[in-house]
């Protein structure tokens, strides 16, 4: 049953530190069989890529067709509709216009001392986007992946997706052209994460992996953290909605079913000063869910993990929203920045009523690749920077090593680092000798 | 065998590509007792803590003895020289100010459709810093963690250490004074890890760990992130020197040994482009391993993972330095800014003969907890964002909605995400209705 909560109850404590700790979704032990997975694609390349893709997908394939051809490429995307292409043009131009503010400065001083500091930013050389196949094979996620790896300017940028039974969603190859992909493989699963990761014959390895995937796909892209960059580890999407009473209860119901609908396990929370619009909220959502083609899913999420919560006030609305560091946040108040300010933990912020959470997942341009499951304490969306790595730099003069080096050569005999502490001393008694 | 290495051989490709695969460390499986460990800190708390402590640190506590009071502190530093002092002092400085300079900027702007979008940064609540016991147990470690945490604006920051036998460091709790940390805990191992991401009656949950530590706090590490954000998992550390002729055999000698001396499974690899130089640093490697009292580990680590590559020029040196992407790369060329532009793979970049390796371990200012195992290929030293997160923010007018709106519409139904479309519609109907 969803949650009705109000902080005024005298249980309200503990109902909420209950809806904090649901788990929303058993993991599934997969790691042995991805281990094995691993293993069989570093041991045998092609061969076991080739083998696992006609069991799990069905699929007759040989090295040479492990990729899509130009050709292939073109009569799929010559299927979709021009009103299609421009809705993914736009989303894409839009998302490219945002990321590529993201994208940071080197910086070169000199100090007091005579040391001249700083750092440098550069991309990743080469990196693999994992697209799932069937239903949640998202264009969008395509472009939101894609789009901030080529800004950040990585060189080699490839996509792996399954294609059951040979079958690939036109619009993912149409997203993967416009923002840029070098080259789409017809692999999925564990055996796709570890080609990126240790190559192939036919599959360059890559040094970071993105995207989103089932459990095998999460479990391998854990196994080869270490040995490539990956992103986070995506749990179940969530949406947080803290509106006063001024508000269209069904504009908010639509809100939260639009998480609903991803998944059973998705969980959308309402918070509100309102105790008659939260009644309403749950009202307009009961009517909307019997619309919904997936109703069976949105209204499992709504009743198994749908909350709506009373507050007195929008501090009180502040506080628990930064208890549940929400993936989503939309802010329907009369005075959203104002309220923003006050809630440090969420991953991306819609402000108004005007801005839908669903425009985000689309064209508003910021990333829909967000942190869940109270992530967003300590992590960011996909970003630029995800894509690119500091590398500090440093430069002494003698002057600056006169200065500094007989602190970082006491350091280091404190330490009982013996060889630092010569290497100081040696270039200091050249100086002085 | 130390490695001796020409491009101009027939075999350097072969013997490359192995000094580059070398499994330098062997993984020790303490995965299952690591989950035993904090499944029993999840369940029992402190009781758990202080048994584990007793059991593996030879320590009777109590739970209102886990942290060191104010007096201990005061006595235990009140032994540190004034010359230690002034040395960390000098180096804390220099370290706030480089990492003052990394506080990143927000942003917001409104675009040409009259959405107004953005980022926000804000700090991490709480982060626990591990402080490995004993020989390792480092100050300028506490320094290199605890002051980006500080400069981010995380509000609660803590430090476990392990006290075997209760013997703590005086200059790992004066480095902790010095950069602010608010409570220091005598735990260790992954019972602390456990302790920090899940949190005890008298040890408060943080929000990322980060920190140096042996196979159980890494195990540990790698299992509670997630619940918690992590650094890296620091695999062995490792040296680069590219040096031309024109230098000092004995300088560059020290340089790699101080690598040499942290662990026997340390890397320090020189490439130069003249070969007589080569041997003269060899032998100086040598003639200087006679001296260091840690010359047993130094010696072990030069002579099964140490190299010296002689190539044609300076391009053949760029070429290798990028596949090795070490994580302390010394530049001694008559330019080595221009080398270094073409070295984009490198954790810590140290510019020309004065500034040895060691300047940046203590007082250069740049951070020492850097990407090892080719990993700056992907990330990047500690810094002041790992701290942070990164908020996206989006408003949009209604005049906004009506430009973009209907794109987000068709792609939600591409998709099949029907209340996705009609969070959207709903609003547009409104606005043209």
């Amino acid at each position: 049953m969803t949650f009705f909560l109000s902080t005024r109850d005298a249980g309200f404590a503990a109902d909420f530190a209950q809806l904090l700790s649901m788990k929303r979704e058993e993991a599934e032990d997969v790691d042995q069989a991805v281990a094995a997975i691993i293993a069989d694609v570093r041991a045998r390349g092609d061969a076991a890529l080739l083998e696992l893709t006609a069991r799990f997908d069905r699929m007759a394939l040989t090295a040479e067709r492990l990729a899509f051809s130009d050709d292939e490429i073109e009569a799929e995307i010559a299927r979709v509709s021009t009103e299609d292409r421009a809705a993914l043009e736009l989303a894409a131009a839009r998302i490219r216009d945002y990321h590529l503010r993201q994208l940071p400065e080197d910086a070169s001083w000199t100090d007091a001392a005579g040391a001249t500091l700083g750092w440098r930013w550069t991309p990743v050389s080469a990196a693999g986007l994992y697209v799932p196949g069937g239903l949640a094979s998202y264009p969008s996620s395509v472009l939101m992946n894609a789009i901030p790896a080529k800004v950040a300017g990585v060189s080699r940028l490839v996509v792996t997706c399954p294609t059951p039974g040979g079958v690939v969603n036109p619009l993912v190859l149409l997203a993967a052209r416009i923002a840029g992909v070098d080259a789409v493989y017809r692999v999925g699963g564990a055996q796709a994460v570890a080609a990126l990761a240790y190559g192939t014959a036919t599959i360059a390895p890559v040094d970071k992996i993105t995207g989103p995937g089932n459990a095998y796909v999460a479990a391998a892209k854990r196994r080869v953290f270490g040995r490539v960059g990956i992103d986070m580890i995506a749990g179940p999407s969530e949406v947080l909605v803290i509106a006063d009473g001024d508000n269209d209860p069904d504009w908010v119901a639509l809100d939260l079913l639009s998480q609903a609908e991803h998944d059973e396990s998705a969980q959308a929370i309402l918070i509100t000063t309102d105790a008659g619009f939260g009644q309403a909220v749950a009202a307009a959502v009961e009517a909307r869910l019997q619309m919904l083609e997936r109703r069976a899913i949105a209204g499992a999420s709504w009743r198994d993990n749908g909350a709506v919560i009373v507050v007195r006030d929008l501090d009180e609305a502040a506080d628990l929203a930064n208890r549940i560091a929400a993936e989503h946040l939309e802010i329907m108040v009369a005075e959203p920045e104002a309220l923003a300010a006050k809630i440090p933990h969420a991953g991306a912020i819609f402000l108004g009523a005007w801005t839908p959470e669903a425009i985000g997942d689309y064209v508003g341009g910021p990333n829909h690749v967000l942190p869940t499951a109270r992530s967003a304490r300590f992590s960011s969306g996909l970003n630029v920077l995800d894509f690119m790595k500091k590398t500090t730099m440093a430069r002494m003069t003698p002057e600056a090593l006169r200065a500094i080096g007989p602190s970082a050569e006491r350091l280091a005999v404190s330490e009982s680092l013996q060889a630092h502490g010569l290497s100081v001393r040696a270039r200091l008694d050249r100086l002085n000798g």
